[in-house]
């Protein structure tokens, strides 16, 4: 007999819809959780210090006796770079595809979680069942292989989640998106489409990757007396497909730099998604035994990272490769926003040493513009529209796409993170907020690093520190030694000795008159402290180092 | 008898060839230099706390007697800014534009030097005797009226210097930029042309001003029911008298709001260059009398500054207006790079309030494409190129056309600050190099913050500091008290009280150790302290906190 069912969907994003980052939402029916995608933010500017940023799952540790998995849409750290931290607590199998995989459990051997983590490999055109929820992986295109778009099945209707997608017709490896599936799916009866929002205010259609590799070929044929120097993210695999097809066809070897570039292309390679032919790749060391013209070098950097291989040619302190006059250097990339001056400069120093720099028409983005987005909401035919995957921009030019394809406004949803949304096939609403947040993470430190922190680093950045110490004889509250100062950050001591001696001076005379009087204690000496040497330096400097008044207690 | 000359002109930049800003450059011919524009530049991301930038000045001082005045070409900070800091050294009189004069004089006044700064103002089509030079004001076209070329005439030749520039045939104000003239100097010979590199990478011309009065046209046309706010770059009075005409024709109020921007206008309107029709201008105050679609705010924070008007808007901190999901909100600017991210926030802010926004199409360049460069090329015919205001990408650029034009790849120059070109009729190469750099103003401290200072503050805001202090009997080393530790930005203390606890502990035993050991001196217990503190930081944390030892003597 089947189980009948009378409850309701719950959609509960616990990260991504503030920000690009941090994608991961909860879907929730009767006594049963999944939990697609565990990504990472990077930090935001004013996240001083800050590696990366992780979402606090609360929620799920909560109710750890419902979650049944997570359901990973594709490799990107965004949707990914969570896991190690996240499964500590949510200790749950992990279903994706196989590159997926490959790159989840490079991070799991780093952090030593290989053992403990459950996984299962699913293809595309695969279901799996978890709970009372069947999840679909299906077919789709974008900046790196073996991303899904996934359809999960619930007793309450289907949910299509689009993941990030384009619908790209000549793919460099494997299928075009499956959109035969989606149109199928959505003949059926789809409740809910989620759908990518990066570039929803973009008009048009995203161009195919092949048209990129047109591009190399172009550059390839145009440059056959010079070294060719490719930067692009370490990720896109099919890129580095191209660059080697390029290479192969201008008869060049490929030397691969940069640490993420490295282990991609070892997985990617190992599970075999890059087709390389054989002599073709080379190591580093060995440049030197082919002439220029014969070398492409595929490197990370195409953001400007101050780290990576292109951003240390560029400033003369990589160890393999000098950037010569004849270099040609390709950025196969666009600046992420925030990146925009890191990669200029970058660009300033290679073209200052005579390199050539072509940094435009060498790209295209993975993630679907306006008309793609419109063909998904006219194949699948949804009930409900749940924009997902950026900004508030981005999220609400998504929004009025669905509206105008008659989508009714009260059935758009633009949501926040926490935001519980539940469906049924009558109704949509947001019946509940739970408790969400961002962790930051910091060397070690996951979550020790919080508001307080960041204020005191915010502070010490703009105008250094000034330490006021002295000791004090314990009963009587006479001065044994000094007051000291000693400051950071604040001013070159070595020549503005005058204003530190002035202000040695300033203090000395507050402290003898407040040690003079009555009823004193360590705080009011604290404070007066901290008060007169304000007062000192604001009014001579218009600045306002951070003050550390300590007493040392004789 | 005419004075017969065999000398060389030198042209010395001081500042402004490795950035955008702090435009100087010194024109010397025997005993006469003359100094073109006089820029500040806003802090790089590494600049810490840092307000703005401002060239050394050095070369000039050490040639005071013949430094015979400042030309500056228009009132942009980058060319004007560092006028009341480098005063204060080199004295000499200011020769430009009334509108440039008058902005000039706004900052003269706040540094208090309107008695002891000479100043002349000059038209369009004048020249002026300075030493050996004249130079003469050519009217040009920029985001900024009252924008000059300049022609330097010295007994080695003449040599043009466009400024900041585009070419507008239908400006806004005044009149299009003096192309007879600088084609009749061209005829008679011109040796060298140093033309504004800023947009050289793009292809094309640059739109008419009077384009974005079209567009806000159609944007109040389309907008009638609703209050509109425009944000756009505060010394573009063009624009602002674009937004002040629209909202005639539509019959709505203006207002102005944000500092920098009623400064602006306030000193525009004064000296004629903006026509504001009577009744038109409304306080802030009044806004309450009107309602909302009589009314159009003008205001700062096109780029998302976060202290500018239209920043606390959509932060819900403005004091007198508040967002309504009715507003119209346009963007007439394009994020300057490095602020997209921070405009990006400030609209999705705004549009998460229901606020309309409108970023795209509402704002043109004021500085000249490759079209434009090519025709100021053709018109000037210089013997010499001198790419100048610009990244090394945008001087290489510029340095492209000027060769695809046909000038001789040896008579193009893409020179550095400190370079010192010497031009004659016969030939033109740099001779010398000599000393320049950026000094940096963090209130009122001019220079006194450096490196050292900033690789503090980088630290600091990396990591944050650790205290550690004790007290010691002079003579004998005996421990009085201590060691204490204190933290600021490195971890919440009250959640990490075990850690702290640990650390006092180790540094404790650590120092017992030290102490009873033979020839131990401050410096060596300093050494101990920072030496075990880093470790066990380190190990615990992978983090790397400044750790300042003190020692109190007691």
């Amino acid at each position: 007999m089947k189980k009948k069912y009378t409850g309701k969907l719950r959609i509960v994003p616990l990260g991504g819809l503030e920000q690009i980052g941090m994608n991961i939402t909860a879907f929730e029916f009767e006594d049963s959780i999944i939990v697609v995608d565990c990504g990472l933010a990077f930090p935001e500017d004013d996240m001083l210090g800050i590696d990366l940023v992780i979402p606090d799952v609360t929620y799920l540790k909560d109710r750890m006796d419902k979650v049944k998995g997570f359901v990973i849409t594709h490799g990107h750290e965004d949707h990914i770079g969570a896991l190690p931290y996240v499964l500590k607590d949510v200790n749950v199998p992990i279903y994706t595809t196989k590159l997926t995989m490959g790159l989840i459990e490079n991070k799991l051997k780093e952090h030593n979680l290989m053992r403990s983590t459950k996984r299962k490999v699913v293809c595309h055109g695969q279901s799996i069942n978890l709970g009372d929820f069947r999840i679909e992986f299906i077919k789709t295109n974008h900046s790196i292989q073996d991303a899904s778009s996934l359809a999960i099945f619930s007793p309450a209707g289907t949910v299509i989640h689009t993941g990030d997608f384009k619908v790209d017709y000549t793919p460099v490896f494997g299928d075009a998106i499956d959109l035969q599936r989606l149109a199928e799916l959505g003949k059926k009866g789809v409740l809910a489409l989620m759908s990518d929002s990066t570039n929803a205010e973009r008009k048009g259609f995203t161009q195919s990757e092949k048209t990129v590799g047109i591009t190399f070929d172009h550059i390839f044929a145009e440059h056959q007396g010079t070294r060719i120097i490719i930067a692009t993210f370490a990720s896109n695999v099919d890129r580095v497909q191209q660059v080697i097809n390029s290479a192969y066809k201008y008869g060049r070897k490929v030397v691969v730099e940069g640490r993420s570039m490295v282990n991609t292309i070892g997985t990617a390679s190992e599970l075999g998604y890059l087709d390389i032919p054989e002599n073709t790749l080379i190591e580093i060391e060995k440049i030197h035994n082919y002439p220029p013209e014969k070398l492409v070098l595929i490197t990370t950097g195409s953001q400007g990272e101050s780290m990576a291989a292109l951003s240390r040619m560029a400033a003369d302190v990589h160890r393999k490769v000098t950037i010569e006059p004849t270099d040609t250097i390709i950025f196969s990339s666009t600046p992420i926003p925030g990146n925009e001056k890191s990669v200029s400069k970058v660009i300033n120093e290679l073209s200052a040493k005579g390199a050539e720099v072509i940094f435009q028409d060498a790209h295209v983005s993975g993630h679907a513009c306006q008309e793609e987005l419109k063909l998904i909401y006219a194949l699948v035919k949804p009930k409900y529209a749940l924009p997902v995957h950026g900004e508030f921009r981005h999220l609400k030019a998504n929004a009025g796409l669905a509206e105008s394809l008659g989508i009714p406004k009260e059935n758009v949803f633009i949501i926040q993170s926490g935001d519980v949304l539940e469906l049924s096939q009558d109704e949509a609403k947001v019946v509940d907020h739970v408790h969400t947040g961002a962790i930051l993470v910091d060397g070690l430190g996951v979550g020790d690093v919080g508001n307080i922190v960041l204020r005191d680093r915010q502070h010490l950045a703009e105008d250094g520190i000034m330490i006021v110490v002295l000791a004090l004889e314990r009963k009587t509250k006479r001065l044994l030694s000094g007051p000291d100062i000693v400051s950071r950050g604040f001013v070159y001591v070595r020549e503005s000795e005058a204003l530190m001696e002035e202000a040695k001076q300033v203090m000395a005379e507050s402290l003898e008159k407040t040690l003079a009087g009555k009823n004193i204690d360590w705080n009011k000496i604290k404070m007066v402290i901290r008060d007169t040497m304000n007062d000192f330096i604001w009014k001579k400097t218009k600045r306002k180092p951070m003050i550390i008044p300590i007493i040392m207690d004789v």
